[in-house]
């Protein structure tokens, strides 16, 4: 309009190093970081952890980091990985943060792919990370600088022994003269543009080309402020580390809970007992966790257990994968309040969540679990819809018919990197294509019935494995599920289901009862016709079922022939 | 980064419309919007009201409304005028809100100066509306499209009848086949670009040449999630609206409660006894109001106040004027919870937060309350500074050296409509100019000493005004009280006090004992020399005391002669 300008006054570029600047200043006092476990030193202040992000970016400016650099972290949870969410862009760079859980051959791959120019490693990790470094410089590749993080490692660890032309992060974070950074003439490097890059984040899938998610400051931005929103999490929470920072920089959270001033708990190795002694120890608001999380939360032996503090329900963020609703059922009998979300890593973490409403409050237990299972609606900022892939247009509204979730605003990853086939492949037609298949109920809530590659196709029916999964996880005995489609001469695929069961249950259940359970209370031909038992489930480091691995699994046990068309496939039970 | 790109899929404008979108699909059934008062209608849901604002969009577009032309509202806090604040821009339009207190000319001159292609008209204000539609045919300008509203209206009020060539509010909304505004062919028409304005708000100011502030789409967006994130908003408040609409957007937060599935409960006319039984009728979490509203909460008789429902506190955002601390302290007796903002229209509404820290809990009342009347920090996604306007340099953060409150980010406007001029003074240097002067205590925050065209100037010591109000509420007898300067023969002016009295206590305090009041809670210079008891203080629409009128009065009184030096001046008291 006439008369309007844009200019300094009022246009900044949109990042999440303003929330540490405004923080810092509201709330210098308050603790920012601490490492739980029994040997947790005191936190550190928000003040405290400002200054240190300064550092640390003036540091790597030292390293000679320039703008849009990438610099890999390799960590578990730990206040040095927060610090570096804000100090890694504060240089104008990009943090990489890799899978704790990678061999030394994935890592050796992403830290080519990435062309990381430094390579932040906890010393819990050393060893593998060493073996990376190697297979690097045996590939003739450029090999990072690296500096070694050795902070909040546990007791009992070896102190860790480097090689010599490696930093230390402590150091790095030393003052040269002067008595700050801004003193010593560093200035931040605020992002010349908002959508420039904050973050490259491998997905956890396992191909040989791999796929680095590109975020922007503005799209980081945007979906911290939204989750903190969509998880009711007011000022000052206290936020209980189980999900990985690298996965999805936390889910934004790393960020989030910086705006709202809040205290990062940062703990090393997520279990039953620690995660129940971090609540009480610290007073812990928030958290959040894959179903495997909650799955361990619900799983607690009484003596693990602790009362949660001060009476109050601890909010959960879950997502990942959609929780059973027993496991949601159980965890509400505990005392924790489970929020649903659903994304990717290509949507920032959060795309969706299942809007709680006050009217569902009445529904009786399993009805309100039933509801908190599905995925939802838009979060904060982003649509979600249920489409033909082929036409593009939406779904009925109808329960029944189903489509792929697709995705469309500002938390919509900026691109893959690298690739930018695969990038106009993923947003071909204006939308983010998931590859997950979903209805849409009535009420416009998203359900998710199985991700594009794990439905089974049985005789012309889709199976939905997550519901199959969902009828197991009702059976008292069951810990956990995972349903597969084994290949079956007559219907082509059935569901194989792969279970643990709880402890002291282990040898009250068997195959054939569980099979006639789930034909109780599913259509028959979603139920089981194979079970097989057990010890674990392999798991991605992000606590999702490897379904890849079980499918060769099933796929090796061989085609149930036509002539058992009738009955079930009792399973093997593994070893215990 | 290689491989990114910016598309349809990864980036949509940040506008306020797609809060509206997201809470009709999460919250449908959830009410919106209803009018307060004994005759309340039942309340419009949020699948109605975007029903409506779709037609009203619809409606305008049919009128001839174009993307960028500006709809004028002139109504109290009404539902349709939240309905507007969506439909206007749904329909690419400008919604400029006048103050409802306008007078027939000022109202003309504002109609004249934003060009309002349409205006809608509350029908309790039809008399001034016709008046000043006359004034703009008279002055040769051309003529809006009228369009009345007639809901709401208090029962007593007479049905209006206006010219017949105005339309109809709910005939606008009517559809002409079809049986939604999407099958008659309408589309939204979202923001081309976020810094497209989206609102257009003169300033309280009464000078001749009318400032309009013109708002962006992003900057609504953003500070309509900063308020509701730093008023601890969670999911679906009762918001109360005492805050005009007309007034910065109700501080952005017609956007905001609707971003939250809230409910808006609509309130004509503020009394105590209004807010009281709206609080307790419709079960409010959250209002606001400039510090007089929070001096009638505090001045409520026995019989109109009314418990508190749930018993939780109700929170009151409050700003526009700094509170004086025995309001706040009275405030906090009561059961409300107060939060203290400070901005400007220039800046979307409120701009800092006094955030408030735990520690600070412990506090004896008194200084709770000082410490809570101070402006505080930085607003989410704003920077706030106070600096010598010549230099540009921050003062020292010393409590002592005054210098401007200056802001700079996403939620500076756009400019001044047509003043290209005015637009380049108030953001030279890149920060926007407030015009308050202020210091920067040692924890960094904030508090405004005065306008600087209210400081008192005596002795060449820089007197407070706002001080000196503040240790006048701190006596029982005190309901209402502004200080101006008064010409004064030796120290060329001495601060002047109106002063209202509380019910009862009308007979009971004199002049002196004010006077002498003061100079026991302050430095002799700065307790008042003249005190002026009144009935009322002259106020503005949105409640702030209109002190260039009393400096007038000030005035006219005459200086105070040098043989009066050293005693006070007694005030004559007003016919009460």
């Amino acid at each position: 309009m006439e008369g309007t300008v844009l200019c300094a006054a009022n246009h900044a570029p949109l990042t999440p190093i303003s929330f540490l600047e405004r923080t810092a200043l509201v709330y210098p006092d308050r603790p920012a970081l601490v490492a739980a476990g029994p040997a947790a030193a005191a936190p550190r202040t928000w003040r405290e952890t400002r200054e240190r992000c300064l550092r640390l970016a003036a540091g790597l400016v030292g390293l000679g980091v320039e703008r849009h650099d990438v610099v890999a972290v390799f960590a578990q949870n730990i206040p040095a990985f927060c610090e570096l969410h804000f100090g890694v862009p504060m240089a104008g760079a990009v943090i990489c943060a890799l899978n704790a859980r990678l061999d030394a051959g994935m890592a050796s791959v992403l830290l080519q792919h990435s062309g990381a120019k430094v390579v932040f490693v906890d010393a819990a990790l050393l060893g593998v990370a060493q073996e990376a470094l190697l297979l690097v410089s045996e590939a003739g590749a450029r090999r990072p600088t690296v500096v070694l993080i050795s902070e909040a490692l546990d007791e009992e660890e070896p102190s860790p022994s480097p090689p010599p032309e490696w930093h230390e992060y402590e150091s790095l974070l030393l003052l040269r003269s002067g008595s700050s950074p801004e003193e010593e003439g560093f200035a931040i490097r605020w992002p010349g543009d908002e959508n420039d890059p904050i973050a490259l984040n491998y997905t956890s899938g396992t191909t040989s080309r791999p796929k680095g998610v590109v975020y922007s400051h503005r799209g980081a931005y945007l979906n911290a402020l939204s989750s903190v929103l969509l998880n009711d999490m007011a000022a000052l929470p206290v936020y209980l580390w189980t999900v990985p920072m690298f996965h999805c920089n936390g889910w934004c959270l790393v960020w989030g809970v910086a705006a709202q001033g809040g205290t990062n708990v940062c703990l090393r190795k997520v279990t039953s007992a620690a995660i129940f002694d971090a609540v009480a120890r610290h007073g812990v608001t928030h958290m959040g966790g894959a179903p495997t999380v909650l799955t361990m939360v619900v799983n607690a032996t009484a003596e693990e257990r602790r009362p949660l503090p001060g009476g109050r329900p601890v909010t959960v963020m879950t997502g990942g994968a959609p929780p059973a609703p027993p496991v949601l059922f159980r965890m509400e009998e505990l005392g924790f309040l489970v929020i649903h979300s659903y994304g990717l890593t290509e949507t920032y973490g959060p795309a969706t969540v299942c809007t709680w409403k006050p009217k569902w409050d009445a529904l009786p237990p399993a009805e309100r679990a039933a509801v908190k299972s599905r995925q939802g609606l838009h979060h904060l900022g982003l649509e979600v819809d249920v489409k033909d892939p082929a036409t593009m247009r939406s779904v009925p509204a109808d329960g029944r018919t189903m489509g792929e979730v697709m995705f469309r605003g500002n938390t919509v990853m900026s691109g893959y990197y690298k690739d930018a086939a695969a990038t106009a492949e993923a947003m071909a037609g204006g939308w983010l294509r998931s590859g997950d298949l979903a209805v849409r109920h009535r009420d416009g809530y998203v359900k998710i019935l199985d991700r594009s590659k794990d439905i089974i196709i049985s005789g012309g029916e889709n199976i939905s494995t997550i519901e199959v999964e969902a009828a197991l996880f009702a059976h008292p005995a069951v810990a956990e599920a995972a349903v597969v489609g084994r290949p079956d001469e007559y219907w082509g695929e059935t569901p194989c289901a792969f279970v643990t069961l709880r402890e002291g249950q282990r040898q009250g259940v068997g195959a054939e009862e569980l099979m006639a359970f789930c034909r109780a209370r599913l259509p028959r031909y979603m139920a089981p016709r194979t079970v097989v038992f057990v010890p674990e489930l392999p798991k991605t480091a992000t606590g999702k079922v490897q379904k890849f691995t079980l499918r060769e699994q099933a796929k090796a046990m061989g085609s149930i022939p036509r002539s058992k068309l009738q009955g079930g496939t009792a399973g093997a039970r593994s070893k215990l």
